[in-house]
């Protein structure tokens, strides 16, 4: 029997979205099909939470770091965010704490595609055609992704995610990494020396390196200047792995076609920033991977059926280790 | 040897696909390297042809029929259409000709996740923002296609195409079809008699399905309503399946977010007619499963490999069967 506590900016959404789900899950009635997970307080300030009521918590961790000492009765916190610095640096260590994972893969496959489909059908022509003052019957040119090479940076967890999705819709995948060793699915897996090679193997890119004093600037002229004058090339890893002016210069110059940006190096990124005005740049709010609460209600869920059954958590956290 | 003649309103294109990819391929080379395929006539008129020396035609089939009678050393007609009437009415039966297939699962699966994705991610949103006088930087709301049931109506070969692609997104996939038997990777197929409960276990569903009496109107308001408030339609099968009274009254009542529509009873769509205007309503121009010069080039490519190696042709026509 859980009785939960959900303590997270957006308590409410996660709590709609964790009934609905209650509701349809048969591992968590009991034998008289009484539910064995009740929501019991749900808000968004610390303040005001019955603090000796919790046991369970699904909670944001800087939220959660104000109150912790004060759960005496806590046993399990499973976490809204990936990353728990501030639960990791705040002491208490008798409680098994959880973290978000499993789901940004499948995020940012939708992600990466949404916007190479965009481009391969042409979305946009089509649209302008329609909202014409005549609206045209016209065939816009498309290029099919079928047959072309998807490049990934950073070839992780998050990016094989993207192979079989690649290999579905018939393209091939090569990858650049830090070692260059070989990844399951992927034709070839460059290191960073290898890095104009690479991009002149590729048809469109995806950078996912996270932020590492060795990826700075790592996507600079030579890597920008051996795409191909129709590639697409989408940063959903870090801005700082961009040399801004060798992006801009290669647009501009005709390089690569179009460039999907998602991270940036000082987020929000400005409102007089001239990525937001270059016409072969669209923007998104770091928003790539970004769980939604029904993302967070399932990964809780899994979970609380594990919980009850005396199962091993999913994604749980060392403290000795800090992560 | 093949000494090819391309006939085809689109025959310079194709020519020069067919150009790249011939110098790209060693099945075309013979024994010293000198390549076992040469272009010899490109043109878009039947009466600029040489038919004295035509022995294998790459072409439009209504363009082919006003010469075939003269082109008596023909051997092989691979047609740039899937369809063949205007040769198979012509009364000759003494040469092999093949149609244009396996190529439109390719571009429909493309077409049709291009438009999902656009809607799960919300591309116009995010655009919005950015195009705004002071862009926004915001996360607008998504809804995974992860988890949601794609329902398909009419599941052929073009159908089953979409298969994979469902699944590596993480979407179950069911069917409707006439004979409700069983397609493998579908999770049921339904009959048209349960349209409404096919209708009502889909997020989101695609007709495919193509022109016969029995499916005049077929999708009509029992299934616009049992859609979901933010399910997509896609019709890129024929436009005579839907009533179109139903799917207007449904997008207004909002028994459904959006339609994007390929077909329609009368192509082109006339500029006045309401579907143009209509908010969420996306409009393309028969253009789902056009194929492209390459994709021609790359089917044609296939079979002068076989033709050279003495292989059964692929995609041939059986004159006594008209199919």
């Amino acid at each position: 029997m859980i009785k939960l506590t959900i303590l997270s900016d957006e308590a409410h959404e996660i709590a709609e979205a964790l009934q609905q789900k209650i509701a349809d899950s048969d591992a968590l009635r009991g034998t008289n099909r009484e539910s064995l997970l009740t929501i019991d307080q749900v808000t968004c300030h610390p303040d005001q939470v019955d603090t000796d009521n919790v046991t369970v918590l699904l909670s944001d961790p800087d939220l959660t770091a104000v109150i912790i000492d004060k759960c005496s009765a806590l046993k399990w916190c499973q976490s809204t965010w990936a990353g728990n610095a501030p639960l990791l640096n705040a002491g208490r260590t008798d409680y098994m704490l959880t973290g978000l994972k499993g789901i940004f893969g499948k995020l940012m496959r939708e992600y990466v595609f949404a916007y190479l489909l965009q481009h391969a059908r042409n979305l946009n022509a089509f649209e302008k055609n329609q909202r014409a003052a005549t609206p045209k019957w016209e065939a816009s040119p498309r290029v099919p992704l079928n047959g072309q090479t998807l490049g990934v940076v950073g070839l992780g967890n998050i990016g094989q995610a993207l192979i079989p999705v690649a290999n579905a819709f018939g393209m091939k995948v090569v990858g650049l990494t830090r070692s260059g060793n070989d990844v399951k699915g992927a034709e070839r897996v460059y290191t960073p020396s290898e890095i104009e090679a690479f991009s002149g193997a590729c048809d469109h890119i995806v950078n996912l390196m996270p932020d590492t004093p060795t990826t700075q600037n790592l996507l600079s002229y030579e890597f920008f200047n051996a795409l191909k004058p129709y590639s697409i090339f989408i940063n959903a890893g870090r801005g700082s792995a961009v040399d801004d002016e060798a992006l801009i210069s290669g647009l501009d110059k005709g390089t690569l076609a179009h460039a999907v940006l998602d991270v940036f190096r000082h987020e929000p990124l400005p409102p007089t920033h001239r990525f937001w005005h270059h016409p072969n740049i669209t923007i998104t709010a770091h928003t790539a991977a970004e769980s939604q609460p029904s993302d967070v209600a399932s990964v809780f869920l899994e979970n609380a059926e594990r919980y009850l059954a005396r199962l091993p958590l999913k994604y749980q956290f060392d403290f000795a280790k800090g992560y």
